[in-house]
């Protein structure tokens, strides 16, 4: 998170994360361990010593991380048992039950995994996800654990993860808030025997493209199962002068309230996103923009153009809404995605925890 | 506005204005005019060229701005027209009848004015105001005109105007989604006889107070009607160690959905309130802040404290929701507008064209 407030559990992964090395990582759902003072802190270093101690591992190799209610001090008497429990339960095939345990108001587990060969290797990147907007009274909490048996040097790793992440999980938006414990943390062992991965080159760039397809087809899930959504929102931007103003478009559109209502009323509303990109920050001209709604073109140059309002109306009852926005004036581009904003976004935010 | 994409009349209008000098604007609402190419500028330029033809002034300075649908033509057979009897109809009591007429989503038309002495004359500033959210399919067009008969220098007014504009219209927020077509200007003809104001001075401070009462008055009456909104939310941050950052920190707080969805739900839900003024780039430890909900404190230096969670649901009942937040660590402070975010928002957004 780039939240000024920080959980405990997050200040703590942080600094041991930074060093480059771990081997657990020990989640809990159902309280965020945040705004607890230096209480929280020392159970969040509990946590992660009662990992370790029972992993037989060093504690600063044991990561740590919460999600759930805000300002309540953790209940370290059922927590510390159950870091037993799931010391106790684990296996190779356990990834499923870890990604539902983690769950908080998400409808469905985020797992995904991609297999491939890197110089006679195969080699393996998993992950999970949780997050479907700002749960709990006050989290959002997106969290993801990525592991790989690929060999990469800590720096290189470093460096990827961010490149996949600032293309994937940090290209989704489901309501603008972010929390005050996003985390997202790749694990590498190397155990797939091929050789280490220490600067960029071919493998480097095959493994971060594969890193990045695992990160995407993660992010769509969260965008997809966003509080109270019906339909996933992609946001396509092209030909934009730099890529930065591309994933700013992109993200302004898949962001704005009035293009996530108009999305769900499954109204063809083509001003309001010409009008996000124009307050996005990045740099077009208005009057060259073209815009496509599921494949229906709804604006040439920036003017309105004759389309049928009855076509667009069957193509946005699908469960994906495909923005494209053309802004012929450049070669980037850029994605984004979102969920549209409904009825039930406001009954599940505005009645929480009454 | 500061977005890039811009309608036609207010391109117009930032030309002339920028010379210092207006007598009139003529004013439209139904259609923005936005998006409508050359064409649209040649509507905007024949609006102007008419009302200055019937006020025989010239053409220079009338200033010209519309509020409505966007991407579709001026039915200008329908406006030209519509100016004449404009023009016919003004006299000195008529403010109340254009405030009216400018409405477009608004409950209620917005107006305020403030009468007071300087240097012995007697000084009047009035204004009228437009807006309640992105309207009409696309078109925010948070509309304002002031109007004065104080005597003061272009250069002078414009830095007052900017003063007022950022401590009222540049607080407040109903959806975050800014428009093509806002617009706040302000006439000053000099006709209450006290010496002209051209530097900054004892009187121009004074005015400036003035001037920026009754923005502030404005800028509330436009958050209390946001789309859909049961509740406006006043948000303070004091005790900031820069203006820019306590300013920051309240529009987060009274733009974040979260927050909003809360106050809708009369939640005393303060965790989200740290939270977004945690993203929100103001510098502060969030271990030293304090947090009031309509008088009461729920929070003490970052941390949870236990209050009556019933007093707390009988005060966020109230019309206003207040939020203080203590920073602790300076002695700028700001105050932010908003409202809640309600079912009745996601109704009007999602269904305004079908």
């Amino acid at each position: 998170t780039t939240n000024r407030v920080k959980a405990a559990p997050l200040l703590l992964t942080m600094e041991r994360a930074s060093r480059g090395w771990a081997q657990a990582v020990i989640i809990n759902s159902g309280n965020a361990n945040a705004c607890n003072g230096k209480q929280g802190l020392q159970d969040a270093f509990s946590m992660g010593e009662e990992a370790a101690r029972l992993l037989k591992i060093p504690r600063e190799y044991a990561l740590v991380a919460s999600t759930g209610v805000i300002g309540q001090p953790m209940p370290m008497e059922q927590i510390l048992p159950g870091i037993a429990t799931a010391a106790a339960a684990l296996n190779k095939d356990g990834s499923g039950a870890a990604a539902e345990a983690i769950m908080t108001t998400d409808t469905e587990p985020k797992e995904a995994a991609v297999c491939f060969s890197l110089n006679g290797a195969r080699i393996t990147i998993g992950g999970m996800a949780k997050g479907s907007g700002m749960i709990h009274p006050n989290m959002a909490t997106m969290l993801c654990f990525l592991t790989t048996d690929a060999g990469i040097a800590p720096g290189c790793l470093k460096d990827i993860l961010r490149y996949a992440v600032d293309r994937s999980f940090n290209m989704i938006t489901i309501d603008r808030d972010t929390s005050t414990n996003d985390m997202v943390l790749l694990l590498a062992n190397g155990k797939a025997g091929s050789r280490e991965i220490t600067e960029e080159s071919k493998e480097y760039y095959f493994f971060r493209e594969n890193l990045t397809r695992v990160c995407t087809h993660l992010a769509k899930s969260l965008a997809r199962d966003g509080e109270g959504a019906t339909k996933m929102l992609e946001v396509q931007v092209i030909n934009a002068p730099t890529e930065a103003g591309a994933r700013l478009a992109a993200r302004a559109v898949a962001g704005s309230n009035l293009v996530k209502t108009a999305i769900f009323g499954e109204d063809a509303n083509w001003g309001r996103i010409l009008c996000a990109a124009g307050y996005s920050g990045a740099e077009f001209d208005p009057g060259q923009v073209d815009i496509f709604l599921n494949g229906i073109q709804v604006a040439k140059s920036g003017c309105s153009l004759s389309f049928s309002e009855n076509e667009a109306l069957e193509t946005l009852a699908a469960s994906t809404a495909q923005i494209l926005i053309d802004l012929k004036t450049g070669s980037f581009n850029a994605t984004a995605w979102g969920c549209d904003l409904t009825y039930d976004y406001v009954r599940i935010n505005a009645h929480y925890r009454t």
